[in-house]
């Protein structure tokens, strides 16, 4: 892992993530994708997904707020990218909370081949057959735990990153786990699909090491959110100061202020 | 009325709020809803919003930017609400400027059993069957004042709030004005969308009073614009301040706050 | 041109702006338009974009997110707008990016009669029929320079707006360069959305003469950028300065600050 090596390079490059993802963050993972300096393209057309996909360095879907014609868009330019080679990541956000939006998680995860699925610990441990409880699209409850991104790794076949007050990523064997980040994160909707978004940014440099690209992305996050935090006097500073902070954030600094175990 | 037991209500149980609302602001309301300390969800696919609606402590339908699909999942989503007993408050925005608009709206308010409606002068004057002038989704011209809120609630079966420098809400008997807020939320869009959101988060755990919550709603959000106005240079950074303030909201101070009449 | 006494008559008139556009930014684009002192108003929906791009004082096109339905509701809106002699801007997002986007771009250029194209060099060249380099929306490469923006407008049988490090204004004969601005635009997705939508507001109050609107418009965002930079740490505090500052734009001194060519 080399969560500053990889920033520099996406800062470099400026990898096309393109994001399929809900009307409510849409803007929002656009200026966090920006900000930590690759470029965003939102595009969910039929006739022009299978297109953009193949064109980007890493392709986000996001479940938020689906319907099946972004569904089956999804599906296409999923597949799209698995023939070019793009490394593909999924936010099942609410699987758990509606039977559509568990299926739909599942049936992404059967047909594509997805290299990182990032959720809070309700999302993911619905997809893995475990029980849940989830409000809206909130995880209540005890957190995941390493065990849970270990397992659910193994049953989904991908990398997993289960963000909650610690996160934790796994490929099925090795996992990593990432304190970093602030309270106030919760405070503002649209932070984890943000993060998911800034694991694709580092997808599109890392495609390779899809553990890394989500440790990295969450160290990434979560020192831009401590940043942010400092600035912050309630959720509306605290959104505002998480872009500046993300543009901020310094290559030399990020993996010295990792707090892994 | 005891808009500060309501709040911390609220901040303890966390209502689920699900609001089938527009593209423009979706990521606003959802921001007002959790500074506020309720739990946002957003969701309109015919698949899943009857599960949502009926899992939700209250339901917020809005249609800013409507189309025949999202209406059927308002209808649906509202049905689902009515047999679950999920209080519903309606926002019809733009009801006046089309025929679109206008007829949505009364469709809603003819198949649903909506406990509030929440609109401008000029969207509640033209449901009510009264002349109105609106230019897109602003009002345009004289107040509503106390006896359009009377006779709206009348009119429509559900308790009103008419917003405006005043803002007045009734039963259909009853009429309570309210005198918080600050011009400043005239410049930004998607404050009244974010007051109807407000709006289901007290109708979220004071379902029984629908009287009760919207005026509690207007005070919370009105005191919040009034502390956000103190902190604002202009449009952008009330916007910002806002989230702030509701976030800062004192119950022990909301009532006392309150501008009622 | 006279940027300062047309954005005192958007002030004073208060121009309707109708707004078909992508989910990506329809509040930023919203919230400018406010900000300016003008009325934005999104409607997508077949059943009313005509009977509201007819009371609209002008119609924005934008294709930042489209599909079919959006495409047709653009098409019967600016037939709709051509009728009434309500002036249609149009901003191609990402033409070129995809084929998708090149044709939807083309045919509303052929169905309906445009009075201004505001793009990025990349997106206006590839309408031109030049070669071009694109990254999802983002322009690669050499800047347009003056000669694009004419030969476009000569082409394209509008005015067209090149917008980039110094904007290029041409109805085909006249170029105007506006050299206002600053690089933190390029770090907030939609800031080029923004430019369209207040070039959609000076058309509202400037529809006979669109080279000098969309000279004024750029002159006018360019300057909010400047007072905005002042202000910004980074991508999130200088877009929230962006809407103080459209807000704050002082009327007196537009025209002395404007940088043209």
């Amino acid at each position: 892992m080399n969560a500053g090596a990889d920033l520099t390079l996406i800062r470099e490059r400026k990898p096309l993530v393109h994001q399929i993802t809900n009307y409510v963050v849409m803007n929002e993972t656009a200026n966090a994708t920006l900000a930590l300096g690759a470029l965003p393209v939102m595009a969910h057309a039929l006739q022009e997904v299978e297109e953009m996909a193949t064109a980007a360095s890493a392709l986000v879907l996001n479940i938020g707020t689906l319907s099946d014609a972004w569904v089956e868009s999804m599906v296409l330019a999923g597949l799209a990218a698995n023939r070019a080679g793009v490394p593909v990541v999924l936010d099942p956000v609410g699987a758990g909370a509606t039977t559509y939006r568990t299926e739909t998680s599942r049936r992404l995860l059967a047909e594509l081949r997805i290299a990182v699925v990032r959720g809070n610990s309700a999302e993911i441990a619905t997809l893995a057959g475990r029980s849940a409880q989830i409000r809206g699209v909130e995880a209540v409850g005890e957190a995941g735990g390493p065990e849970l991104a270990r397992e659910a790794a193994r049953e989904l076949g991908a990398v997993v990153a289960v963000t909650g007050p610690v996160d934790h990523v796994s490929d099925g064997s090795t996992v990593h786990g990432v304190a970093n980040g602030h309270e106030l994160l919760g405070t503002v909707t649209g932070t984890g699909c943000m993060s998911t978004a800034i694991t694709g940014c580092f997808l599109g440099v890392r495609g390779d090491d899809p553990l890394a690209a989500a440790t990295e992305a969450l160290v990434a996050f979560g020192v831009a959110g401590e940043d942010a935090a400092k600035k912050a006097k309630g959720p509306g500073s605290f959104h505002v100061a998480l872009y500046d902070a993300l543009y901020d954030l310094d290559p030399k600094k990020l993996d010295s202020r990792a707090k892994l175990s």
